[in-house]
């Protein structure tokens, strides 16, 4: 019982200082040793005393090391981190990994390794730090059938998303350009954000959770993934006076051909458990057959807390030491890596009402051709919203439109797109002519 | 690895049932087998075919039979469920159990029978029914150090509060005792609804939630605790006013004076985590040092919700018997029983903003006369209300007057409190003459 776990961190950013500064604490249990950490450049100053601990300059010498686990914190889909992931499993131990985009990416492949050489493959901290979900998913609700899996899980996002609808609650009606910037002078948004922005962060850790949850392979290609750059001052406006915020949501369910992944802005209805999940928070719902409904909220990064979901995973290899023998961990993924399904991208959203903003030109009969188009391919309208914009516009003679049509299949929506961004109708000269979100229910 | 976990169900109410129909399913992991069952009465009516099942008439006999784990969904402190549960310990078997009553009583003895027994005793199911709070606590933020739990512990208080709320906000002001007649016609209360109304369900969920994060024996007699019984139409509307709900909270939090642990009706702020919970919903907020905050949401009770947290707490025990071998399970209450200490009730809720309601006799000058009361024990404050009262009173010359203090010692309100009820000043003929609520942030 007394056996030492032995640690090695890979990568000292944020989580791996954090995570090293708690080990060596003496808050912990005495049990768990680090013993070495590798990272780019030793020489650079940080806020922990490391001179206990062994420095190894080449990052895959770790998967040598005299130690008993890998905490892989260096991040990025391939390079060192899928190398030492690879090398430490090969080499007999056990990887906790913070790494969405590598397992996201590599995951099945690196399970069916984890699982081959009885080894524990971690990642806790992947999917929405702290916010012990995969454990919940795994063993909280191992007796249910998972149903739906619905979540904010990029904080970048929501955090952009809920500032501009605090703006635009006390009239500023902030743009998507100015609240970018404030989030990046907090230290909310990267320099470069696209990862974020883009909805990739987000499908990533949906591609881990529907793995767990539904047995697809993570693939986050294969989610239907859309970002938050398309939204403008008059769209968190305009929701607004539908009683719905806009929200990035990750949503995978079970449907009749197969898994759905999507990744997207929608509009939800205010006071609905995700509605309220504001700034960088993360929040997950989950539906199961047993359970109903649960929700999961709380900090998605941060050091200490993804740092929280590291320890969370030392501690259960720790206690599944048991006895001085480690037990087989469970599969990686909820089930066999070789029992996983391939997930397919071509599974629509079910239909719902839509959400539709055109920067309409300004010319007679332009309104006409517009619904006329929409009802050739389907689309039938509840609500037409047309007053002045928010926003600065560059052309005085363009004015968003809103639609809110009745339940349609996204196809539909995509057609009609598609149709009137090829007719004149349609201003081109400003960003993101037509705005297209589903109104999401149950959320 | 294919050895079967051999399962007894003692007692066959709505959670029992739901957990042998799941595991009568075919849709449960094999090697989970139900093997016996007992309940009060065979002959009744019930919605599962137990015929492959053995049947105990004695519930004693269950600890001798050839099983591995007993399900004691009995309930009940004492009595049958804790002889059970002892004897089926001693006799060598893991016990899973959803009684609250019986850990928050005998939790420490029991933990002690189980560590020295080298088994198991879990009970995901007996706080906030399918929440993985236990889980969640115990391994989740393992690596934590936690400052507080504060959560909405019980369904039925939670559906009655909000629901008066609901009823407020559309000018109907429906009374407590209405509002109880709706739950109890719905389902959601008892008829028999003591022990929801008066606290004492969230006070020993909370006992042991607290037991596991702080170490302290769980024992819910130590727990502050009062019910919702005093909470009139006219609270809901002023607290309204001050921008609050009214919610039956349990708080446990680290004091320099050691652990508190409360449970009463509070005013907490509108779109803070907790005010947003409703109905029968149970919410948990925790807060510790590395993750931050995280909140859980869910059912707090019903069959299907509460069998899923029997059925991963089964999950853990096949689990954990690797291969061929159960390891020596985690203590009980997450350290061994003999290192925690016992709680104390003396430890006083911080100081805060308080509400008071008074049902002052209208006479010339009683205002003035209970202001210099409260002055004299040091409450002063902030803002006073009274307007038409929504109630029916049944003495029109009593109107209810509202104080909001400045921040105050809960000790300087119960003196006050008793000074102003040995008065002529309160009229005696109302229920809940004087109402006093503390205003707690941050929740």
């Amino acid at each position: 019982m007394a056996e030492a776990l032995k640690i090695g961190i890979a990568g000292l950013g944020t989580v791996g200082q954090a995570v090293a500064k708690q080990l060596l604490s003496g808050e912990v249990d005495t049990r768990l040793q680090l013993v070495c950490v590798t990272a780019k450049q030793q020489a650079r100053q940080r806020a922990i005393d490391l001179s206990s601990v062994t420095w190894l300059d080449d990052p895959l010498a770790m998967a040598q090391a005299d130690i008993d686990v890998v905490l892989e914190l260096i991040g990025g889909a391939d390079g060192v981190a899928l190398e030492l992931t690879q090398a430490a499993l090969k080499a007999g131990k056990h990887v906790i990994t913070a790494n969405k985009a590598m397992l996201a990416t590599h995951g099945t492949q690196l399970a069916s390794l984890a699982e081959k050489q009885k080894l524990n493959l971690a990642y806790e901290a992947a999917v929405a730090g702290g916010i012990p979900v995969i454990k919940t998913l795994r063993e909280g609700l191992a007796g249910n059938k998972i149903e739906r899996i619905c979540g904010i899980l990029n904080g970048t996002c929501n955090f952009i998303l809920s500032e501009m609808q605090a703006s635009a609650m006390q009239s500023k009606g902030a743009s998507f350009d100015d609240t970018l910037a404030k989030a990046q002078t907090l230290g909310y948004a990267e320099s470069d954000p696209t990862f974020d922005i883009s909805g990739v962060d987000a499908a990533q850790k949906l591609a881990i959770l529907s793995s767990l949850a539904f047995g697809v392979k993570p693939d986050f290609t294969q989610v239907q993934t859309s970002g938050i750059g398309g939204i403008s001052a008059d769209d968190i406006q305009f929701s607004d006076e539908f009683n719905c915020v806009i929200r990035l949501i990750g949503l995978a369910t079970r449907t009749d051909d197969g898994i759905l992944q999507w990744v997207g802005t929608c509009l939800i209805r205010k006071g609905t458990p995700l509605a309220a999940i504001e700034n960088v928070t993360n929040g997950i719902l989950i539906d199961a057959d047993m359970v109903g409904q649960i929700m999961l909220q709380g900090p998605g990064a941060g050091g200490a807390a993804t740092a929280s979901a590291v320890l969370a995973d030392l501690y259960d290899l720790l206690a599944n030491r048991g006895q001085g023998q480690t037990r087989a961990p469970m599969p990686i993924f909820g089930r066999a890596a070789e029992q996983l399904v391939p997930p397919s991208s071509k599974i629509a959203l079910p239909a719902s009402q839509w959400y539709l903003r055109l920067a309409l030109v300004d010319a007679p009969g332009s309104l006409a051709k517009v619904t006329a188009i929409l009802a050739e391919n389907g689309v039938s309208i509840e609500e037409i919203i047309q007053h002045k914009s928010t926003d600065n516009q560059p052309d005085e003679a363009a004015r968003p439109v809103i639609f809110i049509t009745h339940s349609v299949l996204p196809q539909a929506i995509a057609s009609a797109s598609k149709q009137l961004q090829a007719t004149e109708l349609i201003n081109k000269v400003i960003d993101a002519e037509i705005c297209a979100m589903p109104i999401l229910d149950n959320m």
